[in-house]
């Protein structure tokens, strides 16, 4: 078990970058918030130290290293809300798909919008609960399932519904997996903090209007069952993340449409984690280039 | 450019386990016959050397390591007479899914078949190209698109069906995501040696039968194409590995269905390449818990 409450990944005021345990002030559990942290030494998956050097967060980097992520797996239409709003049936197994590891980004990274996802309209929010591997497994039971998990974070699964769902020939992941398209963070809560992932509330804010606003309570397949599922046959291993779908609310199910325009930003908030807030950043082909 | 032709990695004599530079008798291009190799020192994505150091190989591996791999993704539909077999239109727009790193085994590797595999029928083949990526990248023009490949190898795509495209809500991934049913090798063909991967045969046996049988030239992406698309606004990392597509006679295109039995030997060939041998094992629910 890891001997972190929050892990965050950040540079610090020596310009530095460090893996920390967020130090907050009392009463304040969004990690957005910190402003120092307990530098860890070591391997965030095995043998590390929660040392007693405290540094200065300059900035809040994505909680996991690139070199420290696997494979990023998602589930679609995990709230039955957001399913009756998508106009599809309650799924009897999870449905997955995945995003790359370059999708992910930090907490205050803008999200970058290459000319191809402008050709049409169609871009969208989903705020999730992220739930990251700490140990490898398979087919581990239900009961013991949370006991891989490193934590807890939350993310927006930013997606293109026009290349999501056409372009894309049905299959999902296309519109969904261009870089910085996964905004996750803004660290990560360890399951000894947060005991009970299926009680938190979690929304979405554009521009600062509440447009997603749910509970994990509502999630069809808990993080428990989904862990269980996902690991029969399959081995899940330390640094693999796992987005587990968002509730009602999205951009798509609106009438008109609610789609994400140049500028725009958006914030998805999980209680008892924080805040990821990312600003929608159309490029033209030349900034793509640099 | 890498300074290898044939790129394996395998178990030596001495029991350690290298990255080679396979060696072949005169007028043989299979490398899965290579009992020799020269030993490469180094990073096989940078600086390296193939050295003078001849070892003997006891047994190929995946030709790339767990920790040299990031993502898979993969095309479907990318032969114009498979797409027809599937009963599906040919798309506008290269179909891509992913498959965890974690499905990817070797040459000789068993398949296994977890029990959840094993609850309807629907177990198939699918030989494919497969290229892989040795420089980063991002909106790469088609010219220059294979100046970025490391080289190429011939996989399979092992997917079931039931799983693929029923019970996994219509997303492909989770059908063919299972450990070991992504066995590739038998070594990666620099593209020094390759110069056009347009132009080569490519087949499946099923128990010495050809079942599959065409050419890279039906692809309807070529792999320039593909890693000029898949590049848009999504930076390509070293190590990423593109499967390509499969050619028509699958299990599911005929009537009555092909399905891939437990003992079943499959070989998928790719010419100038070599061989992949695998074999089917059904596991039971205590195996796949070991």
């Amino acid at each position: 078990m890891s001997s972190f409450s929050r892990l965050v990944r950040f540079l610090a005021r020596d310009g530095r970058t460090y893996y920390g345990d967020a130090i907050l002030p009392r009463g304040v559990t969004d990690i957005s918030k910190a402003r120092q942290a307990r530098v860890i030494k070591g391997d965030i998956f095995g043998k590390h130290d929660v040392t007693d050097q405290v540094a200065d967060i300059r900035l809040l980097l994505a909680p996991l290293a690139p070199e420290d992520v696997r494979t990023v797996r998602c589930l679609g239409l995990n709230y039955a809300a957001h399913a009756k709003e998508s106009k599809m049936p309650i799924p009897q197994y999870p449905v997955v798909f995945y995003k790359p590891a370059t999708s992910l980004a930090g907490p205050s990274d803008p999200i970058p919008v290459h000319p191809i996802a402008q050709q049409a309209a169609g871009l969208d929010y989903e705020c999730e609960l992220v739930a990251v591997i700490g140990r490898a497994c398979t087919d581990v039971p239900e009961a013991e399932a949370l006991d891989y998990v490193l934590g807890y974070a939350v993310g927006n699964d930013v997606s293109h519904r026009e290349w999501q769902l056409r372009r894309g020939g049905g299959q999902w992941s296309l519109g969904k997996g261009f870089d910085g398209w996964a905004p996750f963070g803004p660290g990560i809560v360890s399951g000894r903090v947060l005991a009970d992932p299926q009680a938190l509330g979690i929304r979405t804010r554009l521009n600062g209007a509440v447009v997603q606003e749910s509970s994990t309570a509502d999630m069809i397949f808990s993080v428990r069952r989904t862990i269980a599922f996902l690991s029969q046959g399959t081995t899940l291993m330390p640094g693999d993340v796992i987005f587990t779908g968002t509730p009602q609310g999205v951009g798509m199910g609106r009438n008109p449409p609610l789609w994400l325009k140049d500028g725009d930003v958006v914030e998805v908030e999980l209680d008892g984690v924080g805040t990821c807030t990312n600003k929608v950043e159309f490029r033209t082909a030349r900034d793509a280039k640099l």
